[in-house]
């Protein structure tokens, strides 16, 4: 097939009116001219310059404003990647400088990966072109099942486990399952932000819980919203301050949560990457009462582009979330769901496991300690893939600054929602390969910070 | 890892029960002895028991009526797929005669795919790790672009194409997008219904329209809800009756949307398939207005376990598209976009899609001239991949004497809503490899509805 020939045309057009934007010679708010005045202008057809006009507004570059027209949209800053980006990867190949979401992409076996999904493609039957289970395959969910036994204590039934395409479609089948408009949810304040919206979206209503070095402070939950429906938690791990949650508040939390018929969703986003002394059992494996889902994802321990994470859910609420799950099908193509089981049951997932904790070790030390000699502190935790350093003044523009020179650093202030505090900034060390490294991405960032 | 000793046993008390209810020992509304009477009477842990009775639960044989205890549920009855199974494949390896939502397994080019996915699998680079753009790979919308450019005469941007895991996330996400609780929306009637709860969740009202030999009829969609905010449709060939949409029709349903600021959803899903005349560009490659959001997939053109497919949004919406997408990353692994994406670039899919047509038209005839033979009678379509035999009487009784004997018959009564008209049962002949298999599946049918 040959390109049309305003494919080209548009794209020129496009990326010209992009780098006027980058260099301020057309500054936000500025109004663009009509199309057909600019296609004359440039001797095109209407069409190209509106497909110009209309890849810069797709992009955020430009905005329509009904019958006044096309101007330079008012938010637009050169260079800085948005939070979302960083989370989800953004059109850099490389990542940036302390990106945070990402495990350390240089270790992982990708030739062993390589080596299990070839011979499942090689070994394909006609059959494993049809669609599979609405919840996922039995053989990941029984894979699961045994890793959750063996390095969690949770001990489940294949049946309560619901394959899914990533944390946030987890929460979304949660919530669609068990949840109703205007029902309150728990989170931990301050905690991670990018999951509020889709929450907010699904109309429920937010109720912010104060952190402390107990982890989410249950009593202020009772105190503030003791009717919530929900409770969504990082328990192994706060997120992003790393304590843990107290054997008592965990009590406390579960005999709400039975008391009140709330659910409690834990996160158990990073459990696995802890370096130091031995971690509580999750939540779950306490869950007498039937209260808890759990929520696991491979985008930390394996990788992100996988789009493979889970749930368990006690089994009175099996049937529910099947009956959910079934107005659309499984989104984790079989294929994909086999080679993951094979992988699991093979031992490649725990052999990673266990290289990753001492690289993450080493990298956490070479990150902690360049910051501590360039006069940095830091926040002690136990384990986890990010780290939090506490800084003087306004880390919301001392973020910025960051971000406008490509280090990917956040700040605390952006984690949190009613709650005070010290001020701070977040970053992630799995990507720091070397002592070196460190030491160059420290004083990029102490250069444009101190 | 070793089973826990538990497993094994509460699965073999589960098959035996199941076993019982098949044979109809345990009638339906039975109750189930006490878990802790029932595990002294077999010498086990009373958990043994607990997670028997909640496996099937789970799989809706039981169902637990709070304090009164465990019981057969009302609802079983042995043998029969329930619907959900025909769309989403149940637990059979092998497709049954007739099902429906199945292209030919047998004639995807398994060993191509896997030199294509095999050599992105080899070269995968570790930024290939991380996720992508939330609205799908670059390579894949591009590819799409010129597929639709090329085979259905629709001009449109990469932009303006987003990537989901199937039809049903597709229409989750237009509904997230643009949708709002009490929304009314146009159905067709008949129409394929099991997208209908997924719609109905969203809290939207649903609206049956009649479908006459024109396809869905406007003027009835203008008179009893002119006010709706979507319209779904199959305009190319209706499912399942199989007329195509006039072209005043669509002029009518353009200017509605137009006028009335609504949206038409254009499920394109088997447009492909269409095996003697020419068939009428979409309604997407007339819409002047951009009321128009394009439904693609390649569950019917390559295979469902593939969990691809894409939309097409009119330019102005690609933001709150994009908005939406970004609150979940894309759910289709990069290595599986990527890989698709060459596979089209490459020319597999044109000459896939050659050589299912010229297939296609064969099973068609084999299983329609069977039928005509047998004394059935056929609805004259001009293309798809199911047909519809009129019958006399109850068409529901006769698909489910059908489904007891393992035959995935429909009832078309089954795919109304309000309407009335001729009774009839829908069937698959995409995987009728030969006359031979067609009259045998045809004659195991005769037998049991004549």
């Amino acid at each position: 097939m040959n390109e049309t020939p305003r494919g080209p045309r548009y794209q020129q057009i496009s990326r010209q009116l992009k780098a006027a934007i980058e260099q301020g010679e057309l500054v936000p708010g500025k109004r663009l001219p009509a199309s057909r005045v600019y296609a004359q202008e440039l001797g095109v057809s209407r069409a190209t310059v509106e497909a110009a006009y209309g890849e810069l507004v797709a992009q955020g570059w430009l905005e329509r404003r009904g019958q006044a027209g096309t101007f330079v949209s008012a938010g637009v800053v050169p260079g800085p990647v948005a939070t979302e980006s960083v989370w989800y990867g953004g059109e850099q190949p490389e990542p940036q400088p302390f990106q945070m979401g990402l495990p350390a992409l240089d270790l992982f076996p990708r030739a062993q990966w390589a080596r299990v999904m070839g011979r499942r493609l090689r070994t394909q039957t006609r059959f494993d072109l049809a669609l599979g289970d609405v919840c996922g395959e039995a053989g990941l969910r029984t894979a699961i099942v045994e890793y959750l036994r063996f390095s969690r204590s949770i001990e489940c039934l294949p049946e309560q486990v619901f394959i899914t395409t990533g944390f946030a479609a987890s929460m979304m089948l949660i919530l669609q399952t068990l949840g109703k408009v205007g029902d309150k949810i728990w989170l931990e304040d301050p905690g991670f932000p990018l999951i509020r919206p889709l929450i907010a979206r699904q109309g429920m209503t937010l109720c912010p819980i104060p952190v402390d070095d107990e982890g989410l402070c249950v009593e202020a939950g009772l105190q503030r919203a003791p009717d919530a429906r929900f409770a969504l938690l990082t328990p192994a791990h706060q997120s992003p301050l790393g304590v843990a949650l107290s054997l008592p508040r965990r009590h406390q939390l579960l005999d709400w949560a039975a008391h009140r018929e709330a659910w409690i969703i834990e996160d158990d986003y990073d459990s696995e990457f802890r370096y130091q002394g031995k971690p509580l059992p999750p939540v779950k494996s306490l869950d007498a009462p039937q209260r808890v889902i759990y929520a696991g994802t491979f985008s930390k321990s394996l990788f992100p582009a996988l789009r493979t994470a889970w749930l368990v859910v006690p089994l009175p609420q099996v049937a529910a979330f099947r009956e959910q799950a079934s107005l659309a099908a499984c989104g984790v193509p079989l294929l994909w769901q086999m080679t993951l089981a094979d992988f699991i049951r093979e031992g490649h997932f725990w052999r990673h496991l266990k290289k990753m904790r001492q690289h993450y070790a080493q990298r956490r030390q070479w990150l902690e300690q360049t910051l501590v000699e360039q006069g940095f502190s830091v926040v002690p935790q136990q384990g986890g893939i990010q780290l939090v350093m506490t800084v003087e003044g306004d880390d919301r523009e001392l973020a910025r600054r960051g971000r406008a020179a490509r280090l990917a650093v956040q700040a605390l202030s952006d984690w949190r929602i009613d709650s005070r505090g010290k001020s701070g900034l977040l970053m992630s060390f799995t990507n720091i390969s070397s002592l070196a490294m460190a030491q160059q991405q420290v004083r990029m960032l102490a250069a444009i910070i101190k």
